[in-house]
């Protein structure tokens, strides 16, 4: 069979892949079926078609008879829409100080969103009780931009994850001080995945009141939910969303990948393949003498100390990113897309220039 | 042959189009095709992808060599982030009182941008010198957000279009008071179309300095792009994009359906397309007694006056809007999908209900 | 007597006056009086200090039981704070196209206050329920700004007034629509002496929210109020001050003007004299040919139309400024300490400038 | 004499000082004075008035020739103020974690001026070409809000000193990665008092390119300045100015109390003694057992640690504040009008309190 017409040409090499990002595979060919499916004759825009309103029963499916998803575009605006959603004009956000929030997103929240990051150093990402409680004071103080609500991430950007447990307690303490908690999931899948629950079990069921789902890393050409789960902690979400460039006209096509991911149990899959690549990763680098792994590896992701000319000679081999390069510190991501043999053709790339 | 398999299901009937908006469609199969090609594999993210690469000698084969493309997810995004980069902190932007800046875009200009809209009353959607004299003084005083660029839309907001010499004369009268030129081009290839020029005739040959070319309306599932033409007016586009949560992880998405539309001639076939749609449903209209068309049909849109309550039966058979409910005023769009069986359709009916 | 030992010296001369602008004005002796009483000791930064207490009974002396005054530093400040205290993210404000927020801030309730403003053209300045409705739509709309407070001001920036009843007129339309109504009252106080009535009578009596209460060009070096009148319809006022940098550290210089002004009859005193002086303005005006009166002078301001040649001698001899070069048109106001003998040698000098 | 009329009245005993803030204070009577000097007749509002002109040459004086100085209201409009002025859309502000900035200014920076705050906890108060570095890079990287400008604080918040050489080489650092430096000068006059040094030694001489010029701590009623040192670096100062709400209309009231601190010594004379009541308070709280000072006594405050309840005792007797109440430590400030008897007095009642 022919290959459908289009004046676009291939402009790289589809069996090329790396460890730089989650972000650097392409999308899972059961999404690219969806995108076909959801095409075709006229849907209203701007979020009022069927595939939107469909989301919503899927949505509600894993985060409970409260949720509701507002589709858009990326990441850093699901995380500014929600955080918008839950402050005042006046309010500040806790977060860990390498929250992709406070590092990652261009000032975004601070420009666009108009606020205040709280930031407080953590071990691995994770905020606690305790940890927030550095930050979380001076409610009546207006000199100080007022902490209203708790951002985390699951997993975190630092490849760890939080129990059920750990969330809760950082919910029901944010809750006792008036606080929301926000979970930025822009890989929750992962972390649903290598807890072995579901995504309710550490969300909607621990406390969680808004939450950013991510579709992209776990597979999606592209699309993220704003997912509410308390009702009464927002207002108007459609007009943020609006307002922060992140309604997409023709939102079928988000929300049909979204349906893909979460209908059934593709978001599953993939991110737990995703995991066990890093799993099978960190195991082959462990074998490795001279390269130390930094966290927990918990999700798709592995941090690893080794020598700076290793990395470079490697990084001429395999693309991957230096996290911390003064420290030597490297971070390599495994995706829906890995498989087996690249896992195993880098380990043996990395013993290779180890032993040179 | 099976279909590829994916857990989300049709939820519409793909065979029902309507007048409603261009944004109702969904995307053109040869679109489609462009994504299956671009799939697969690693990619760099974030824009440094080869597709997004190739994009760029596309995009500079139609609006000349210094030009460079920006992708981004919408047209708000790509307006917003085009007019903050060609104005200060202090600046402000001229436009007509009925560009979609001012009144589709929630206040997103304001808010995500911190410009202030300096408006203009005008017949039909275009803006001249000496209308555009009406706003553009005290640039010295510093009570007045200094007007620092003029923007207008191509094909406009009401269907109408601005000749190459028309905006030659605005962008010679905003260059002399040293303000910048931004096009917002959500349908500039309607405007192309219906002109019969190359998209250069009426941008870089005739002094733009920015603009918002759209891809969505022109058969994309999304995807737009900022093209900046005067390089010596802008700064740090990338910092802008990312900052304006407009920076598409998985890039390549975006950059292959535009070129996918742009490398040959699939713009001009889908836009020629819906202009000729709107045509042949402006002349069946004009051949209905009682029904007045209000602006000249240059592109897409026609816009009529007709008897509310024969819009209202009409609405039942058909989707489309009112724009101006109170004035009896409705807006029907074409789009690249519209056939001929459905603009016959749709007159059809409309002399039914005339007629009743 | 020596005077006070200072190292500052005396620039200018104090008996030069014009009729450019109320802000030329010094502050009036009585304020200067309360200064000094404030002077001495320690008291509480930020206002929590006495003084600020006592403005509470002060104000609410004037505007009723519920008023709460946050004094700030000057108009735009008053306005900005006032107008984010009644909107959300999402909010906008409908106002005159002569409004001072649109055409004097510099585009700060727009880049500092996040605010989208919809203007209607009106004929003196005034706002009218019909006049509203032009923008008074689309509050389920999310790609529109949402109206949620209307923004007048009195006496107006055409030296117009809206009677009491006209102002309630307004406010129930906005409260009928679930708006706000903010009213500037930078000149509040000429407005209540021209209409010979309370300020209460055209505020809090007929339904005003909220307000800007001017006190820099009734007397003060500086200084005014947002008062808070609706109770329910704002919160954390004092974050939204301090946020918006209007938080004065030694407040009690500007809530002691505040006092000196309205804690007996100085703001009416000041105010019913400049308005007098603006009619002893006009009615010399209207007695020499060939100068047209533009506005009712109702307050202190008059508006006129003469020779462009004309304008230009006199600004010679006295400061004043076009309001419309093109048009013709001039602005002279007149202050607290406007002298008859100022008005007399003013329109002598008019006079002879029109029969040169 | 009778004192001259006011219907305000004094609420407030004169006679009462203590150790809170150096904002409790009122203004110094020279101050006064100069304001009474620059009352009367018609200045140019705005500040196109003969004292804010003449004030460029004063501060020309302290700050060499290419200085500027921009009138404004306050410390936060100020910071905001430069900060914005020497950063893009795009940029960020390294500064130490306890800088005003960052904690006492309610997000103004995010908020209003959309700046991203990169923080760097210090021992002191004081950042390091080291401690700089921790934040410095990135720059390329559109991720990352870019570092465009340090901003240090002196004296600092914890009333310590930077020298001139360490200045100059947080200049040099700075420079050479081509990023400016604001020296957040609120308590400036202290430093230079304690340095005995002119404020240039520290200023203009050594690299710095744009710093608030305090006044209201200094012994004005309100007042500082943006001082513009880089003229290079800036631009439209007057519209920044303006559109964040920080342009006095009457602005000669808030230039004449700059001239009378700068003109002479008035400046040095205030700082000088709340620095030697600084000395005097530390000196006797030195002699009491069992009371920890801090920081480095360097300027006008006195940090110390002393236990809980003899804190709760002494502030019935004299206001001052906890600066960080878990940690048992509080803050005392000297005014220009502390007295050796009220530092005396404090001293003593400490000590009964310690030993009770």
């Amino acid at each position: 069979m022919n290959p459908p017409r289009t004046d676009a040409r291939r402009h790289h090499d589809p069996e090329v892949r790396g460890f730089a990002s989650d972000n650097y595979a392409g999308a899972h060919p059961e999404v690219m079926a969806a995108l076909a499916l959801a095409n075709g004759g006229h849907q209203v825009a701007y979020g009022e078609d069927d595939y939107t309103e469909n989301l919503q029963s899927v949505v509600r499916g894993h985060f409970g008879p409260t949720a509701e998803a507002f589709p858009v575009f990326n990441g850093t605006g699901a995380n500014v829409v929600a955080l918008q959603a839950v402050t005042d004009r006046w309010g500040a956000v806790i977060c860990a100080e390498s929250a992709h929030i406070n590092v990652d997103e261009g000032g975004a929240p601070e420009r666009m969103g108009g606020l205040k990051l709280l930031t407080v150093p953590t071990p691995d990402g994770k905020l606690t009780p305790e940890l927030i409680d550095r930050q979380a004071y001076g409610w009546e103080d207006e000199h100080r931009a007022m902490p209203q609500v708790v951002s985390i991430t699951q997993s975190t950007e630092l490849g760890t994850l939080y129990t059920p447990d750990e969330i809760r307690a950082i919910c029901e303490h944010a809750h006792a001080h008036g606080m929301k908690v926000h979970l930025d999931g822009s890989r929750i899948a992962n972390a649903a995945a290598s807890l072995d629950v579901p995504m309710r079990t550490f969300t909607n069921a621990v406390g969680v009141d808004i939450l950013s789902l991510g579709g992209t890393k776990n597979g999606a050409l592209f699309g993220e939910a704003v997912v509410v789960i308390n009702q009464d902690a927002v207002s108007h979400m459609k007009h943020l969303r609006k307002l922060s460039m992140q309604l997409a006209s023709k939102m079928r096509f988000v929300s049909v990948q979204l349906e893909a991911l979460l209908a059934k149990d593709l978001w599953l899959r993939n991110a737990r393949h995703a995991n066990e690549m890093a799993q099978r990763l960190a195991e082959g680098v462990r074998a490795a003498h001279g390269v130390e792994i930094l966290h927990p590896v918990q999700a798709n992701g592995v941090f690893a100390r080794l020598p700076h000319d290793v990395s470079e000679r490697l990084q001429k081999r395999f693309r991957f990113y230096f996290w911390d390069e003064s420290a030597g510190v490297v971070r390599w991501m495994c995706s829906f897309d890995t498989t087996e043999e690249d896992v195993d053709a880098f380990v043996a790339a990395l013993k290779e220039e180890m032993a040179r």
